[in-house]
């Protein structure tokens, strides 16, 4: 029922990780950094957890602690058509809280380029078929990527993003958050022909930082380690104040999980639209499971997540940057 | 979490029926004729499955068949505000398409009354809080009803309704028949502040009429039993054609059956609405479980049947109207 | 390019006048009963420029001072779907807030039957194509009473209302008060089959109580003359507080005027539809003039008024009840 | 009540004019080279009355017969969220059919960079508050623009567009088509603090080319004014088939004909907004003349044509570019 395995090549995948760090969007780029598989063709930063200059000084910290040395280009400040939202009571006022742990000046460059041509640049200079695009924010970047460069939907490899629920919403009944803050911009994303697999809530609430993970990530003992362990700190009093978790859920670095190893996770092809126009479902990442999808279906979601196989990566990738 | 057991009384629980036959809402007749727990005020159609001609002349069949002497009145023909829909593929050009038993002329009246009007002056001189509406179609009669005498809010003892689904759809990738149809009165009746209970596709898609149920029915020997087989048969069919079902959901029976013993199935408290708006979602019932209901939360939705159980009070209703 | 002319018939017009007294509403009620053209079969009450309590006492006040002896019957209390709205604003707490005028005690009854059976009744039971509803309010009531008795479509002779506007709003920028508190049930009223003459607030803002015909009224001498100057008073304040007018705008009589004589205002044929899901646009009436009007178009809507003419025959109503 | 008078300095407004040539596009084209008060910066084209290959072709003709040497960028070829429409029954199947001319190759070439990149930078390179954007199409690229560089709001001098209407519309009841096809992006526009003076189809549709102003256009003899003719020939037609119109209405001249000449219209100040979830009003631009535009308010719309005064302005462009 799964999209057809994304790929089980020996040679590297190459993303652009489109984020807007937030905790576990700098999960997701010490993943990406960090595991041998990635090769991390940049990072693009987009308005959302927290406003655009946050979040690209929070990617620049990342990479600062960590020694990524992808590229970072800042993009869009806001969505489409509606005003900002950010989710402040989740990442705090910096959009990158921390506990027990002093976060360095930024000694990374952001670029000069627009991440919007940014990602234009690399995917039509690249082979085709050869880029993957992991937005872990709202799509704003994405959907003004590809109407300014109509070809990018047939020249990317996949679209796998973080963002979503087909039974799960945080920002709303039944929307997530990156959906909702900018749901033109993810209709536009799921609407386009390239193949989508949306890593949504449904799978992001099996990815819990438990006491257990937090440990094996002390025992490293590196300041990258630190870093994380700080981030879930502040990460796990926040989700408990604002969502009652009582670990919270490390959503983002699973759709580069994804990329690294598909077996960390089962998906279910279906198709998915995004509602715009809803009363109380604006946002909403509409799933249809009424019959099996059509063999022409682009999409896909991710339902199961394998928790210690994913730990294993993340961990592992933690190491590597230290 | 469930909304406090509605009844243990000794008492029979008095209902008023609202549906739309239809082969499921023939089979609910049945067993809320049949059911010594169940005092059946009176049966009142609706426009839905089929047009109100139509399921209003089956309801005088099935109470020919069965011997059911509760009153029948016709309600309304059509939505408030949406055109006409009726589920022809599902229940056939009669409404209630039938294999191997020859229907009957009713011989049974409609009585002069409007539905609407039955149901407001039947709560309204009866004890506050003893009359249940069992709406098992579309809910334009009971929006209709608390409309013209809002009083019916807090004198009613309860709504039990089959309908909507928060996870699952048939009418659209995310709506349910009765909802989509009038979604304008199911916003009315979820939002008045009576107790709702919501039996939806989640639920009434585990009951299934298996080749067991089937035999079992069979095997009772009388007239109501071949007519509910007959159904059976057509539904089978229908709904293996339209929706790819091995074997076909029973839906409406459930709603009385929880009436009779709420063991029957596990029901979850949360806030519920109707989407009206939505280009993708319209009539989508939109339940809330991020947290816990509040305590006020007069709203449920059912979770998971016990289908032994539920099949046991059919088949000892069907051999009661034999 | 207007529909056909009502009548010329030298009989008298039948109408049940269905409103929520109300300033204009009052004067209204005054022409219909004071003018030899027209005989007021009842007044039905509706929720809307305030609670239905008020406004069905305020119709109870009216015909206490003006000596009308149609029956009242009271109506719905709320829109179909969407909360209560009061213009408490315009007309006061009470509904009909007066200057200079000692308001009495009701001396008139309300029936025991609900308006929307009213409206039935009396329908069905006249001769088919006699009854005309001038509905004064939100639509409610008439909406009720043609999903409850769809015969009531052919049985009117037509619907002539107050509401809406093509090119003016007072309760949005696009939207009138009566149509946008209860557009659902606006919707279904323009949207039966049957004649609607729109007389909306690009007719009815023509109709201004000047200090011209403030002074007419006043110089009749009576108790409703008095009663009329005293709403007049009230009206001019506050539609200059709320809305900027110099001289207020009284709107509900327009309609009852059309049907003494429609040479009163010009019309013309358009299609008319109701929007209800606009984020900027809920309640407004949209006329269509991109062509002419198809031949089988049952809505027109009022352009111009002759306001002499208007004034005249209320003033002549007011002497007439006096 | 109107915006301040935008300019009365000698020196030359400059403009890039951002057009879906269109006969009246190229009429525009031709206003703005022609005229000396004009500084044609460049021409931006965007999918919308034809396709954007077309469209931009097209441009290059006008370009060619004319011989105007403003650099042409091609822009979005569809708009954001909602699928093409192109308005072929009004501009045929060319996007420019014309009549008793023949069109020759284009021997202009259209600019590697992207118009939304063009706009970008040409803006932000000028001084500051001395460019102004002119859409006579839909308003894709100026969103995708200000989306892209979010300084532009503030850096450019002012937005004069053709598109929208407040009491009227050509592509729904109140939509007009280049707002109507892509709303987002209208939304977007109309939202942006930037003064923007929306000349619609309540003002174009008094800007008729008539057989007297065909006539003086033919008089002038040059290939340009046969050209003109031509498209006047094919509109002409087209209109009259597809609205009924007479004479055809020449809107896009109109936004060029106010940043010559001011007084060629009054326009009133008034809040403007769009509808984008609307069933019958999506698309339609939303001016709420309720009361005074508040002091603050940067949205006008132009409604009385000087129509002499107007066709005198194009008439000496034709000659102009002879």
């Amino acid at each position: 029922m799964a999209l057809a395995p994304t790929t089980s090549s020996p040679s590297k995948r190459k993303i652009i990780l489109d984020c807007d760090p937030g905790h576990d969007d700098a999960v997701a780029m010490i993943l990406a950094a960090g595991n041998p598989n990635i090769e991390l063709l940049g990072v693009t930063t987009i308005g959302g957890n927290h406003t655009l200059p946050k979040v690209t000084r929070n990617a620049q910290i990342v990479s600062t602690i960590c020694g990524i040395e992808a590229p970072i280009h800042a993009g869009c400040s806001r969505p489409l058509v509606r005003e900002v939202t950010i989710a402040e009571g989740i990442h705090g006022d910096t959009g990158m809280e921390i506990h027990g742990y002093d976060l360095p000046d930024p000694a990374v460059e952001v670029q000069d380029m627009h991440a919007v041509d940014f990602i234009i640049k690399t995917v039509m200079e690249a082979e085709p078929n050869t880029v993957t695009l992991v937005p872990t924010g709202p799509l704003t970047n994405i959907a003004m990527a590809v109407r300014k460069e109509p070809r990018l939907a047939e020249r990317v490899k996949e679209v796998v993003l973080m963002g979503g629920g087909y039974h799960t919403g945080n920002w709303s009944a039944v929307a997530e958050f990156n959906i909702k803050v900018d749901p033109e911009a993810a209709h536009i994303v799921f609407n386009e022909p390239w193949k989508v697999t949306m890593v949504g809530l449904d799978l992001t609430h099996q990815a819990l930082a438990t006491p257990d993970v937090e440990a094996k990530v002390k025992a490293i003992g590196s300041s990258p380690a630190d870093f994380v362990v700080g981030l879930f700190g502040a990460f796990r009093k926040n989700y408990k104040d604002a969502q009652g978790f009582d670990n919270p859920p490390v959503h983002d670095p699973c759709a580069v999980a994804y990329l690294i190893d598909p077996t960390v996770m089962t998906t279910v092809k279906a198709p998915v639209d995004v509602e715009l126009n809803g009363a109380l479902t604006t946002g909403m990442t509409v799933a249809d499971f009424r019959a099996p999808a059509p063999a022409d279906c682009h999409t896909q979601v991710a339902v199961k997540l394998d928790a210690d196989k994913f730990w294993s990566l993340v961990i592992d990738a933690v190491k590597a940057v230290s």
